[in-house]
């Protein structure tokens, strides 16, 4: 095949953000990709429901179709690229590109995190290129970074801001431009929130993407509904401005740590602090941290959403996938840089058994007495206070007590804060933010 | 070659730190390197012209040899790491492995930057691996970042902190810790420092790794000694305290950028604006910044030496030598991510043609007038100034006066203080450290 190719066709299912992301890229850089490569890598056919939209790119008329299969039937077509996200009919095109003897690039993180390892070893077993790089962190090529750079290394965390979306929101909100549903509100407005948002705000996008790295980074599979995930409805200008005081920002966290013994996997807003890498990660950008045994913290930041910067995570798939095809043996890396034979399942240990640092904060009455009994039932629960606060002047005569806590496990915590909250003092549930103190100290 | 290999050798040249380090990544990360690539990566020989010296691993005396020369024609070792660093006899060795047969990997920077296009061209025509990961920014995967991530796109700049010994010495500087020479006596004592500190704090070191980033980021080739370089032995307690009046922090940049006519290379002092990621880098750590047409930025962040963390980036090249070795074709990608054939060579833009805000401190009489005929001067060679600061006791009749401009072209800036030192209000020759607002805006 490698001495017969004049060019390496390329077929795009889903014409939306990223896919007039990835046109342009490929017309803007043609020149460019094809003396890389030797041959050019040429748009043969592109595939979408809406046939009329204007994505803001000229593409020929006769390479449109509304119909993938016949794209991915097409002679001209040697990659398919599939953007249009979910579980299907996602799955079955990536199969059908696979037995039709095609390579496969997607950015789709649902499907990656619930089928990823079936579908790698379809690509596996048939030698072809089966790309995902746009799948996390945007244009952050930290799916190559962690296939390749760390390879020889043993990874011991991998933990970061992983959607763009959420940390714009809260990056806004720190910055002071109004509560939660009113950035929600004009984050939508300007196209950077979807009009149904629960995906990216409530942390399933993020524990998607955090699943595929698991897998990248220690070879082990787990399952995504095994990840702890709370969003960031509920994160307030009050405990940002705690938050502040305390000299910590609250980000959307996605956080995994091999044992040895079980893997730890959490998505959930927390406090990290202000001299932390990601605490500087601002807007829509993300940042990928990798822990290594050898290699120690290394951070990969960039924008970790958007039409342009995903799009070059396709193209750097597609021209591996090229060169793969084009040197005539198939990949000399497998999607996951090992067999998916040898990715073993692994439990996810129960965020009950997990321990962390937290911040508290208590509407309480302001009376004598309230913070002996917050701190006995805490004691109680072998919970040690690290820091207390309590300077606001009481609203309605109730204050808020503010209470970091030591390193405490997860289910004790809960277990006092529903005894605190039984207490006739405290006028609302307790609000609990995880303190990442110990984020790369594996 | 493939189905018949049970294992692949390595034969490394220099048992210095990162020597050890490969030894000891080697070791501890076996089965997990062999489950990758299906056969061991067995460390088959060591030359060093020490045999005796403790490195804290331990290794097998009959692996031992004082002479390369044996190392690379053992039949054992299939790849050779050479890690002795400078031009001869390194030039050498790397020849005569790819003229054996066997893939090399190197951490030689100064090497690389003086003839790495020809060693590439050698590895090229003989289809074997030519790894340089480890050459500039110890563990990070920078090179392999710039081969292949960005591929797709068109990078327009590439810079940052690529120093770990003199970015430690500039940090423990801004955080009090003594002067220049204080700090850089003390980080002799711990090892972070040569002897002859030169290569490092003088801005050579840098300036070899900036041509590399330059060839990978852009295709383009260019001289060391065409990239204009200064070091940060003048750099001095009153101007990080300027600095951080201002909201800069005091960094050694290598900063690269493509104009389409000409490549712009410099390394020296900058002051970085304490919102850029850059400011944040501490110690002996490293981070290159990529500025991409469709990507925008991104940043890449980690240790830029140490025996452990520069290992991983030796291992993961060793590990891609290994793959292309078993795949019986090759490396499917050259070692600058092009032909080198296709690298063009560029000229650097003189120094004295580029534009850049500055900082400048004056230390004159405190006279009427004196303010007046520096700004006179300024206006003279068109250089506008920003704002103006003196808030000093005057000490012996003198103070210092704080200017920052707007972009002024460097040659006319240099005019202007050739005739403003010729002054006799002038007591010393004026600080000039340029002020870095525009970094990644290309």
């Amino acid at each position: 095949m490698a001495a017969s190719k004049r060019a390496v066709g390329v077929g795009l299912i889903g014409f939306g953000t990223i896919g007039s992301g990835v046109v342009r890229v490929l017309r803007d850089n043609a020149a460019e990709i094809e003396e890389k490569l030797g041959v050019p890598l040429v748009l043969a056919k592109i595939a979408d429901l809406d046939l009329h939209s204007d994505r803001g790119v000229k593409v020929r008329k006769k390479l449109l179709t509304r119909d993938a299969r016949e794209l991915i039937a097409d002679p001209a077509v040697d990659i398919v690229v599939e953007l249009i996200g979910g579980l299907q009919p996602a799955k079955d095109f990536h199969l059908q590109a696979l037995r039709a003897g095609k390579a496969v690039v997607s950015a789709n993180k649902a499907l990656l995190s619930e089928h990823g390892v079936e579908l790698a070893h379809a690509a596996e077993r048939a030698s072809l290129s089966y790309g995902f790089e746009a799948s996390v962190g945007g244009g952050i090529p930290i799916v190559r970074t962690l296939k390749e750079a760390t390879a020889g290394d043993r990874n011991l965390e991998v933990y970061g801001i992983v959607n763009g979306t959420a940390n714009y929101i809260l990056s806004e909100m720190a910055a002071g431009a109004g509560k939660f549903s009113e950035v929600l509100a004009r984050a939508q407005a300007m196209g950077l929130a979807e009009a149904d948002p629960s995906y990216d705000i409530d942390g399933f996008d993020s524990q998607h993407k955090l699943v595929i790295l698991v897998a990248l980074a220690f070879g082990k599979r787990i399952k995504a509904k095994a990840v702890h995930v709370e969003g960031i409805r509920e994160i307030s200008g009050i405990d940002m401005a705690y938050a502040r005081e305390f000299g910590y920002t609250i980000k959307l966290l996605a956080a995994a740590r091999d044992t040895g013994d079980g893997v730890e996997a959490r998505v959930h807003p927390a406090m990290v602090p202000n001299a932390h890498l990601l605490a500087q990660v601002s807007g829509p950008f993300n940042a990928v941290c990798v822990q290594g045994r050898a290699l120690g913290p290394s951070v990969y930041y960039g924008q970790g959403a958007g039409s342009m910067p995903t799009a070059t995570a396709v193209v750097a798939d597609l021209m591996e996938a090229a060169r793969a095809l084009l040197g005539g043996t198939g990949p000399q890396l497998p999607p996951y840089g090992r067999k998916v034979s040898l990715l073993q399942r692994e439990r996810v240990i129960a965020m009950a058994e997990t321990s962390h640092e937290h911040y508290i904060r208590f509407l309480v009455v302001d009376e004598p007495g309230v913070l002996a009994m917050i701190s006995t039932i805490l004691a109680g629960e072998g919970i040690s206070i690290a820091t207390v606060s309590q300077h606001e002047k009481p609203l309605r005569g109730a204050v808020p007590v503010v209470i970091r806590t030591h390193k405490a496990k997860e289910a004790a915590l809960k277990r006092a804060l529903a005894k605190i909250a039984r207490r006739k003092q405290c006028r609302a549930l307790p609000v609990v933010i995880r303190v990442e103190e110990s984020l790369g100290e594996s």
